[in-house]
């Protein structure tokens, strides 16, 4: 399937072209059922309270390159705050110059996902921490290696003595997972929509009001809803009408093999859309960087309806007012290795 | 040559160790004459008049991957400022997961370096910041192609306008080195070490100061001298006598290839030492990863001496006053591709 977004200009006046939609009235209040604003501070997370000491440590270790057996890749190697909290490539690279086989997620609001990953096989952001970690074509280390290099750098132990207290054993990869996910946690980007959604009405403009109505007239947000307008649920990639392999490859089944259910063949988490507009490449592929293409792709392949350039241009209009606030993030000081911490290993294994 | 460093406590007691060197009285004096404390701010630059938006600029692109083909490395993956300035490994990864030829010197306080590179073949930090872009095995870029990335993102155009007011073409090559030298020249560490030259006696211990009376009395400084304790000279690596292959690697004759004159094989900047207990692995090479151990191939390379154990910890105990403090950064927010930045390129020429 191929999909053509012309930058032909439409003939219609722009006066004729805005009275074609009327913003609804009741647009704020229909959005209020559908989705909801970001808090203005850091939400709590399911087993794991949060506390400044261990938003600390996890940020430590989120930029550290030592978590990776190579010292080369660190969490913000491909979860990238600078640049939406993703990496702007097809799929990332890793361990040995691999190629991962999807495209990196963004680390942004992710803490309000549903799951993590684009198959949800990670149920939060501390089980989805020890993923990377381990993956032999990303970071290619292992528990024991990890705890050894973190153990080895009294600084760290300090950390993590004073991100958990109490604890018999601090130093572990369940604490290592917890703290990232703290960290994770407060990088939550509010945006005009978010002001919009709150009682703003100058914070979007025109366009981007259109844009919502239709966001969700058309039902797009059928699926992507929630607080992250997406990522609280699974559907097919293709729910009407499957697009082409070069964008769903045939031999990544998704959900399926998570669930191993045939329904869940094709199935992904529904994609978030908090700064979708800084997050190109799109889809799980990573194979479409515009994202008036994207749109369009999302309106054959789920909605069966080919929507028109004006249609495109609105929602993508409302999809920049997603486009939010990273917090600042002072760059880290990390620890200084001793003599006692492994060394970078960059070979790959069997090689 | 096999170098043994052991960690066999030596019998005398602490009081008769101290006293078998006393502390110069005039030690800060003499320091003085020999070295010189780093300024409170930035320092100039030769043909580069340093702004805020020029430093706003060059910060961006220090950490912006985009900097090289792939998108994976950025001038921070191998000068990490959260790591002492370097990538703390052997040599380098780069493009296509080739490993670079030599130790990546750390870029904190390297504006003061008489040169830069381990043979100091680039003049000043803007004619370094042109190398790593270009070289196949790290960032495998273009300038062309770089100069396209950045021009392809309005928000880095505005930044460029701001720091090069007045100039025809602003988005060069020539500009972009110039604004990361301009950072650059920002990573400034004030040491204790520092503290002690501006007449702060408490800054430096005990040992510390016989460490640096050592330094000056074996002859340590009469290389490691000046603003960055080194990096103001060049000398052969085995002054006296050659390290084993292992260390010194035949085929990298340093500062030869540079000015091709016999008397220049073998011969390397001298290693600026500053943050230098942060920096490891050691030397040109990379083969060294105890400090100690480093000290002590220095002494019978350079010196014709086998220094005592204790000789080598008082002389690791002055290079640790070295390390400095990092001024603070903010994580910089990059501006968003558009439809024209061109897609990252993973492949390795030529195959």
């Amino acid at each position: 399937m191929k999909i053509l977004v012309t930058t032909v200009a439409v003939a219609l006046p722009v006066a004729a072209a805005l009275a074609a939609q009327a913003i609804p009235e009741d647009l704020r209040e229909t959005a209020r059922a559908t989705f909801k604003a970001l808090p203005s501070t850091t939400p709590a997370v399911a087993n794991n309270p949060i506390t400044r000491e261990k938003i600390a440590l996890g940020k430590a270790m989120f930029f550290d390159p030592r978590v990776s057996a190579s010292g080369v890749f660190s969490c913000n190697s491909c979860h990238n705050l600078a640049t939406g909290g993703d990496d702007n490539r097809e799929t990332s690279i890793g361990h040995g110059w691999q190629k991962g086989p999807r495209n990196a997620p963004t680390v942004l609001n992710s803490v309000f996902n549903i799951a993590q990953f684009w198959d949800g096989r990670a149920e939060d952001l501390k089980a989805q921490a020890k993923g990377p970690v381990q993956a032999s074509g990303e970071m290619a280390n292992t528990p024991g290696q990890l705890i050894a290099t973190l153990k080895s750098m009294p600084q760290y132990v300090e950390w993590f003595n004073a991100a958990f207290p109490g604890e018999a054993d601090r130093v572990t990869f369940d604490n290592f997972a917890k703290a990232i996910e703290a960290f994770e946690a407060t990088l939550i980007t509010p945006a005009p929509f978010d002001h919009f959604l709150n009682g703003d009405d100058a914070a979007m403009t025109s366009e981007q009001k259109q844009g919502l109505a239709l966001f969700m007239d058309k039902g797009c947000s059928s699926c992507h809803a929630g607080i992250n307008v997406g990522g609280d649920g699974y559907y097919p990639f293709g729910l009407v009408e499957k697009p082409g392999a070069d964008i769903l490859p045939e031999k990544d089944k998704g959900r399926f093999a998570v669930t191993n259910t045939p329904d869940d063949a094709y199935v992904f988490r529904v994609a978030p859309l908090r700064n979708v507009a800084l997050t190109a490449p799109y889809f799980h592929s990573g194979k479409v960087w515009d994202l008036k293409q994207a749109v369009a792709i999302m309106g054959t392949t789920q909605l069966g309806e080919e929507l028109t350039q004006e249609e495109v241009d609105r929602l993508v209009a409302f999809l920049n007012s997603l486009t939010g606030k990273v917090p600042e993030v002072a760059y880290p000081i990390l620890p200084a290795e001793t003599a006692a911490t492994p060394r970078p290993v960059s070979q790959i294994l069997g090689k």
